[in-house]
């Protein structure tokens, strides 16, 4: 397989492409950098709010009329907003795409964004938050993130009950002109289809998509710290944050293998200490994560109360031990669990055509799975261990969730 | 692409194979008949735990080495246990299969069920147990499966406290060697690896394994009626059962098709009465699903207790006017959709090996994609609104969770 094509238009839109000659169906995704990181202060929520309002009819069509137009190509759609950008990806049969990609420049570029669907946007925002406060692990995720960052990174993505509430269908709009836009948006194309073809109709439907691409605030991190959310559940949820490697670093595939030691399968540490050999949690990991220029490393349990605080400190304990480095065949199972992983991201066009994206976004670039597997093989024992030594995992912020605190 | 390869072992073992040339990867699924809808009355959860046990060690391998053995395979590795069956999934490197084989038939047929760890099973049945109640969500869907069947199809298949807390180490084993065995049991397998290869490996490592199938008692229903579950939670829960018809009959493709109408994309009727036009709930929709000769329709919502009336009201009148039949643009982006579905799904080695898996299971064939998909296509507009006219869709199971009754 070759490394993804790339290619950038001249108003700024990033274009790639990973043919997948064997593939009979395609997947795109459209990436535009507009997330609750760049949701202004008194207008939080409102990347969230505009993915919903920009379904409600675009260029020549009504909502009704869109969504009809969509079925009628069996596109199989997926969208939502983030912290740092919003993603529209589908998937088809590739007879389909030249009709897609024209119904996605109308609903990017020529929204109707209509007053009658205003309160109904609203309505679905006022829900979603309050489903996250039924979904107690998603909850204290999000929390995590307020916590740990300074910066606007720390921004709920659903917004708040105030912030939608206090919401004019002119407040969203006037968000929507100022941030979406071609430039530093990404369109990614993974399946059986051909670079050329996809270059052309990105060039035919999106080449005359003016706007600037919406800044985003460097990171900030307040510091470490715990917090503790009081809810009435029947499990405790735990929440470590770590700062590790950004993507793009020298060290993030040492960082990505140390993570697969901790987390990565049935033999890694987290999972053999707590959950196999202690019945601490029945579930429990950790997970690299990333927003632009910076790396995290998160872990997370859900245990019982009366587990609570054991479950906590061995997870400290087993991240902690990290410094202390992995052993030659802890390696080997991280390289082979990590190029297995890739493999299968592999299989799937949605998968591919979302990564690709993503590592525009991060990176300004794409890589094909083989140079990723290269790096990956790269990094030998004495370089992981050297990593490990001299960056320690340690002084996380700690949050947990539940009937009582954990001390 | 051609119809999964299928052959029964002597000792009753069902073995299909779709060989996917394309694929750097592949997927086995391993299907044992060992449900909750056969734990007897006294030992509800019993299922769930044999497959926790399992793990804790095989054939010459404690859990420890087991688990190491697998990851430096590269295993990626789902399995849990169901209503009707337990599955062991398998994503790997194709060359790792024959070592992958040898530890699944150590897993299954030579397992220790060591004493020692078995209070660390019953732990995490608790922790699983408890952790259910933090979801809202999937604590309806349980209890709506309790209240329809008067079988034991409506045991729950994370036991209950007691049941949990009354297992010894002897009544689990009892169990393991009562219902594990070769007989009903399935192995499919897809992804770059021959066929041929496959059946030898499967007679050489499956080959000599006994036991006989557990037998499932046919399904039986209570009488439709409507219950409540009193729970804190900011949304409430909705849920729907009705009658469907099973996998193998003749409608089985046009009602698939009238789900897709219902529930399959943003044109479809429920999005769009419910959620697009009058904002009514977040998340809605409603798909098929079946046990071993019985086919049912679930529907859900989540939506704000002061909508809650509505949404029930609305939800069950969409689903109403089925009978009158749907029109032919329907139709149309509904087999599109299907086939779609169908498409993306043959992507995913570890998709295709348990849904063939399931085929055996419930058919006792699997078919191929380009089949199932001939089957769709056969469905003309006359045919799917006889059927829907003949078949109405009434009479539902109904179940609504949250901090009050919906009325």
């Amino acid at each position: 397989m070759d490394s993804p094509a790339v290619t950038i238009l001249k108003n700024g839109l990033n274009v790639v492409v990973e043919p997948q000659p064997w593939n009979p169906g395609l997947s795109f995704t459209l990436l535009v950098p507009v997330g609750s990181v760049n949701d202004p202060k008194d207008k939080l929520g409102a990347a969230n709010m505009l993915e919903t309002w920009l379904w409600k009819g675009a260029g020549p069509r009504d909502a009704h009329a869109f969504a009809d137009a969509l079925d009628a190509l069996g596109v199989r759609r997926h969208s939502g907003a983030g912290v740092e950008y919003t993603t529209f990806s589908a998937s088809l049969l590739p007879e389909g795409l030249p009709a897609a990609m024209e119904l996605y420049a109308d609903l990017l570029q020529r929204p109707h964004l209509p007053e009658a669907a205003f309160e109904s946007v609203r309505a679905l925002a006022l829900q979603e938050l309050a489903a996250l406060d039924d979904q107690p692990a998603r909850k204290l995720m999000q929390h995590l993130r307020r916590e740990v960052f300074a910066s606007s990174h720390g921004q709920p993505v659903e917004g708040t009950r105030a912030s939608i509430e206090g919401m004019t269908p002119d407040s969203l709009r006037e968000e929507y002109h100022r941030r979406y836009g071609a430039q530093g948006s990404v369109l990614a194309v993974a399946g059986g289809v051909d670079a050329k073809e996809v270059f052309d109709l990105a060039q035919k439907h999106f080449g005359s998509w003016g706007g600037k691409a919406p800044s985003s605030p460097p990171v900030k991190l307040t510091e470490p710290h715990r917090f503790y959310l009081s809810q009435e559940t029947e499990q405790v949820q735990i929440g470590l944050f770590y700062r590790d490697v950004p993507p793009g670093d020298y060290n993030f595939y040492a960082a990505r293998l140390a993570a697969m030691v901790l987390s990565g399968g049935m033999s890694s540490r987290l999972f053999s200490e707590v959950r196999e050999k202690r019945g601490l949690a029945y579930s429990v990991g950790a997970s690299p994560g990333s927003v632009k220029g910076f790396g995290y490393l998160v872990a997370y349990a859900g245990t019982m109360p009366d587990r609570a605080a054991e479950t906590l400190r061995v997870v400290r304990q087993v991240i902690h031990d990290l410094r202390q480095g992995v052993s030659r065949a802890e390696l080997d199972r991280a390289k082979v669990g990590l190029r297995a992983e890739l493999m299968f991201s592999g299989e799937s066009s949605r998968a591919r055509s979302s990564t690709m994206a993503r590592d525009v976004y991060i990176l300004g670039k794409a890589r094909g799975l083989e140079e990723i597997e290269a790096e990956v093989m790269d990094v030998t024992l004495e370089r992981i261990n050297l990593f490990l030594g001299k960056n320690p995992y340690d002084d996380p912020w700690t949050g947990t969730l539940g009937p009582r605190e954990v001390v």
